[in-house]
């Protein structure tokens, strides 16, 4: 299967060259990142992708994590604060526009989805909108291992640096987890030549079958 | 790109036909599980599959989601019910058995685990580990796709209701996400049909380069 080879191939990068990233490849990544799944399908996370060098530089201060600055492009996951009735509302509209329904048509689905985020609290919705951006997490680091693009999933960071330098809290975001994009620099990577290490798959999964 | 292909096949799909998923398939799409990432490398996740009818039944009762018991196989992801030192430990050792370095050379590793979930609460630690689950659920969606197998992932159960038939709180572990596989029963099936709904480009994504 394609997928196993790209997964294979795919580490963790610690230290990337100096190369960028083709514009024509990153819109790849995004666009594979907006055709994944969401719970109830309505999105829930938005992708800010950096390049400015000195903006990468100020959200790479005091992390561990070198390749924020080091990257050619980073990716950043920001999850819904909360999930509204009004954002609720404008996607459905979206939906049934795209979809030639006429207005309302989806009226039942949008008010199912209105109970059941209504009554929770921001933060429930918040941790629920983090979720579902793990999911493009773990989309877009297929699409770049596919288009041989090397990529750091990261969580070591400060997210309210992060939502500060990115203003997120005034568009109802905040980080939830990151990805650095470039191309390996195998000879200074230590992490570059070693084996991956996964669970045997029996430890990992359990059958339950009718046998 | 081959990906991109393979999300825009997929669609959550509502109503499967009788036919099963090969064991070859199910093989492949577990293994590409396991080869996804997570945080800090350490699994902090296990995969249930069931084919299994009367535990699908079972598992099915009480939940809108027709597809849990209608499906060829569940996938469940279950997640640590916290990040133990013992955890760390044995995975440690784990990974220096398969780099075949010598005991203890990731000790440094190591510690710097134990420092950082020691101190969390198992509920934060539980927390985390479901986000890593969700890595795992986009993985599994898209190897699915690539074999022509559909999918469901699905958040619309009772997690205790999962929890006690699978004894996963013996386990250390609780359900976090699951994913159904099998055949589309297109003529039945309302969704197979509908366009698939996305955000625009750049309603998804915010570019910020240095220009």
């Amino acid at each position: 299967m394609e997928l196993i080879k790209h997964l294979n191939w795919r580490y963790a990068t610690k230290k990337y060259d100096e190369s960028k990233v083709s514009e024509e490849k990153i819109k790849q990544i995004v666009e594979a990142v907006n055709l994944t799944a969401s719970s109830c399908g309505i999105q829930p996370y938005r992708v800010f992708v950096i390049s400015d060098p000195s903006l990468k530089s100020k959200l790479g201060e005091g992390s561990f994590n070198g390749q924020i600055a080091n990257c050619s492009h980073l990716m950043v996951f920001a999850a819904f604060n909360d999930v509204t009735p009004d954002y609720i509302e404008t996607y459905i509209q979206m939906s049934e526009n795209q979809r030639n329904l006429p207005n309302g048509a989806m009226n039942d689905f949008k008010n199912a989805l209105i109970s059941f985020f209504g009554p929770n609290s921001a933060e429930a919705n918040a941790l629920w909108s983090e979720k579902q951006a793990y999911i493009g997490l773990g989309t877009a680091l297929i699409a770049a291992a596919e288009l041989k693009v090397d990529s750091t999933p990261m969580e070591g960071f400060d997210s309210k640096h992060f939502d500060n330098l990115l203003n997120l809290s005034s568009k109802g975001l905040h980080t939830a987890v990151v990805l650095s994009l470039g191309y390996r620099d195998s000879e200074n990577d230590y992490l570059a030549k070693m084996k991956k290490v996964r669970l045997p798959i029996d430890k990992f999964s359990i059958s339950i079958d009718d046998n």
